[in-house]
């Protein structure tokens, strides 16, 4: 037996292929590609790359686009290969043996995964059955544990509800230690916290393309914080981590984020009309969501996701053992067609059953 | 100031643009883009991507063409944002705390940096006045600081030159820990140790599509061990951490490799016509190469590149700082008219000084 890192046994693996759905509504990705205009200029610009060359002025060009629209410096600024990349970089910087990280539960799965990858103890703190989170118990968690890290990712995924600003600035303002929140979702929010980050030193806002800007596959996202955090954050990522087919697509995308308007708008609004529609099903609890996605409750819920799954449609089924998440299903938006087939199958599996 | 990771302070940060040349030829890339019909097909399939999605089976796709090309299993294969992050990962996975990592120097500059953000103490064999490994010597340390992984590059950068298979062979058998070879070059060598994985538990091989395959911007590696090993080393990455338009353009380049044949005869040709024109100048030390670039070493050295530069011409100069690099300049192999043109300028140098 080779010698291996202390416990990297116990970590888990990655390597399942997931499964592709005719209506794929299981991961909060976009269901639709970039709008046509956009992937025209992104195949362009890609056309004219050098391959050849280590990526090198793209990184720079995105993030003084990102930095200007911020109305922070482009120092303030990092680009990781996905939020999924800027999380893990920011756990191991403040992880290590002994630290501690607090985020609530349930939340994204990967935090508590992200801890241990970063040889730290995850400490969740449990939301109250609505899936509110208490504030002033979050704070006093964190501080009696003595965190090196508190996470909060607003709006939550995968229950979709969202602290206010004020909550937020109240838990930046309130704790010591590093401040992670996590934004994945804040364009179906409308509220980021972004602003907030020239007030509070310890405040890391984390941000990404791959929800409403459709890019899920290019991975990218970025964090903003004041320059004295992103210079020690920055320490964590090697050189040449991101690619240029990536940097030289978000560059285009974002400066054609205009175009992703009137889709945020309508998965704004189908949320809401799925929100009522759901509603009117007996027995089903539906949450209220700021994100792109409704989490329901039901006493069928395993079955009702082998029953949509018969009909090629995937959504989001959670384990038994998930915190707070017993029979739960998580539903993404996707187009008004793809909204309205996944309702329907809902209501009929629900009224079959009767 | 923030709880940080223990020694985050102490890494270094990777922030600075790198200059462009009008002939550059100081970082060991392919000095040509991607062929013109494998650009055409890449922009093609790229077209066709869904952008939207996480990526899937994409990563498969091409782990199992390199599986099939190497008679390996697709367990057996791993890929990564280049070789860089194979390193790191591997680095990770046998590094911690009081773990010792050996690797010769001069050799890639990184792996001192890739021990240290492991947690682990790097400990460098010495290459000898000619920058050849003693293999025993080499064996010897390895055994009597107890290290969990040794480390060597084949052909070793900077210096080009490489360690024979039996060489290569002989340490995996000598040592008990894991052992990495680093192939970034071993396509302008041919001798390739992918084949003794099969018999040797702990060796790992890391290849790259950053150097032969022109694909430096890409961000693409791979690397090659017994199944038991890789299902370890994944462990060490996140879900998602290759994006899905590398993946893409990768698949496309590794199935029209062939078209590479050409261009990779041309550079090994081109290294031996540099050597032999190099070895005419006087007082110029040149190194013999197995790899796509050339190491000199001559007085002036400092004022060698400041000419180059100059004239807009970009080689790699070494600090006088970095063991037993004193006085050298790396030339990567670039095209005919490119080499032709380095070659003038450096013979015009010498010339005017006399």
């Amino acid at each position: 037996m080779l010698n291996y890192r202390r416990d990297l046994e116990k970590m888990p693996s990655y390597d399942g292929v997931e499964k592709s759905y005719r209506i794929k509504v299981n991961a909060n990705e976009s269901t639709m590609n970039l709008p046509p205009l956009v992937e025209e200029r992104v195949i362009n610009r890609l056309a004219m790359l050098a391959f050849n060359r280590y990526p090198n002025a793209e990184y720079y060009s995105l993030v003084g686009q990102i930095a200007e629209n911020f109305s922070v410096e482009p120092s303030q600024v990092l680009l990781g290969s996905g939020s999924s990349e800027i999380i893990e970089k920011v756990f191991h910087a403040f992880g290590g043996a002994g630290r501690k990280i607090v985020y609530p539960q349930p939340s994204f799965s990967m935090y508590k995964i992200y801890a241990k990858a970063a040889e730290s103890q995850g400490e969740p703190f449990s939301l109250d059955e609505n899936f509110n989170l208490n504030v002033d118990e979050f704070i006093k968690k964190i501080r009696e544990v003595g965190a090196s890290l508190a996470v909060v990712c607003n709006p939550n995924n995968p229950t979709g509800n969202a602290l206010t600003l004020e909550e937020v600035e109240k838990i930046a303002a309130s704790i010591d230690c590093a401040f992670l929140l996590d934004e994945a979702y804040v364009e179906f929010y409308g509220q980021s916290a972004t602003h907030l980050v020239a007030k509070y030193p310890n405040l890391i806002v984390a941000r990404t393309f791959s929800k409403a800007y459709g890019m899920a596959g290019a991975r990218v996202g970025y964090m903003i914080a004041q320059a004295e955090v992103t210079r020690m954050i920055n320490k964590t990522f090697m050189p040449y981590h991101m690619n240029v087919l990536t940097l030289a697509a978000a560059d285009i995308v974002y400066q054609m984020r205009d175009e992703f308007t009137p889709r945020l708008q309508m998965i704004i609004f189908e949320r809401e009309r799925m929100f009522e529609q759901l509603k009117t099903l007996p027995g089903v609890e539906v949450f209220p969501s700021e994100a792109n996605f409704i989490l329901i409750r039901l006493a069928r819920a395993e079955e009702l996701k082998n029953y949509l799954e018969s009909l090629d449609i995937g959504i989001r089924y959670f384990s038994p053992s998930a915190f707070g998440l017993k029979n739960c299903l998580r539903i993404s938006i996707g187009t008004i067609f793809e909204n309205d087939e996944v309702f329907s199958a809902i209501k009929n599996f629900l009224e079959a059953a009767q």
